[in-house]
């Protein structure tokens, strides 16, 4: 049962369109995390699904993943997974008190335009664009990538987790990131602390496999 | 005096460094919209202040803005404007309802990634890198701003704010986001909604002048 949600038998599920392969894997991930239910439309990225006059009808842009709660249409990977922990996972995952919310809120922002923005670029260019790649412009989407990864190695130095002394939103969405840059073809070995945390991410009972 | 925090006369100031013309531009919005009076410190982006020993101490990356209130320490342009709202300002600008706060954190991430980050990109290749700027990397930084202003145009028909019936974080952000795009040489004329918006944000005797 989901807290703070009527749980009767009429209740309508939460519906989530996308896959584990997309960005709502972050979302899948919450979910777990936190005990919510999601009836899961598994539509890959760029799928014939997510084209379909239906699906666009919800998210015009044809992009995953998109959050339907009753009349409520909700697209952006990490507002959906705070909408979530808002209001079904009675706070968890988004700390204790104003600071640590404002942290975990900053790393959520960091990992998206300081890794996420540039390794899907990264992905775009060597993977989905036709012709050869940019190589100037892959070692600068590179370099940004290795100074958001220093400021994370730094950060996580003697920790656990990046706010407080439990795993939290910064987390899940620091360690998608994170793990992202090895889909698109860079190592963490310069980065030991975090591999470890992007490992132990993954070791998650609730982590989408 | 700002609700919340307490009124004394060794009250310490909450200090932000970073100039107009850089991102803190929104802090500096926002404590305004608030009522929040801020110690400014207006280092520019790359300027001497940002590069001092003293100043990354604050912020390693050297980038600004950084918020300081107390012993604490803060980064990343929305979590501080959503960190002085929910702290010191009532929770003004962050809706009412669980949905209308989705909503708000959805459009301050659809800012900040499908449109602030490739005019960032845009800005940093056609003023800073050297040589002349990659043509085909600039057209595809405008292709993803001119789906997103698409999006922007859709969602503002008939209304206007983003989320609501007043002015919100997703406003704030939003219009600073597109507003980025006319210093990197696109016009909104082919998006009066947005146009029309981002005028009536600037217009706000809060906003940065």
């Amino acid at each position: 049962m989901r807290p703070g949600r009527r749980s009767t038998r009429e209740e309508e599920m939460i519906t989530l369109y996308g896959s584990k392969q997309s960005r709502a894997a972050l979302n899948i991930w919450t979910a777990a995390e936190l005990g919510i239910e999601l009836d899961l439309k598994a539509y890959d990225p760029r799928s014939e699904g997510t084209q379909s006059e239906e699906y666009r009808k919800l998210n015009p842009t044809g992009k995953v993943p998109t959050l339907v709660d009753g009349d409520f249409v909700l697209t952006e990977s990490v507002a959906i997974s705070y909408y979530l922990a808002r209001k079904y996972g009675g706070g968890k995952l988004l700390g204790k008190t104003p600071e640590e919310e404002a942290d975990i809120l900053r790393w959520c922002f960091f990992g998206m335009t300081e890794i996420d923005a540039f390794a899907f670029q990264l992905m775009l260019e060597t993977k989905f664009r036709p012709g050869e790649a940019n190589e100037a412009f892959c070692e600068e989407c590179k370099y940004h990538i290795t100074n958001a990864l220093n400021v994370l190695e730094e950060a996580l130095k003697g920790r656990e987790w990046l706010v407080g002394d439990e795993i939290t939103m910064a987390d899940l969405v620091g360690i998608r990131c994170a793990g992202f840059t090895l889909y698109v073809g860079m190592s963490l070995d310069n980065w030991p602390n975090v591999a470890a945390w992007v490992k132990k991410g993954a070791e998650r009972p609730a982590y989408p496999r």
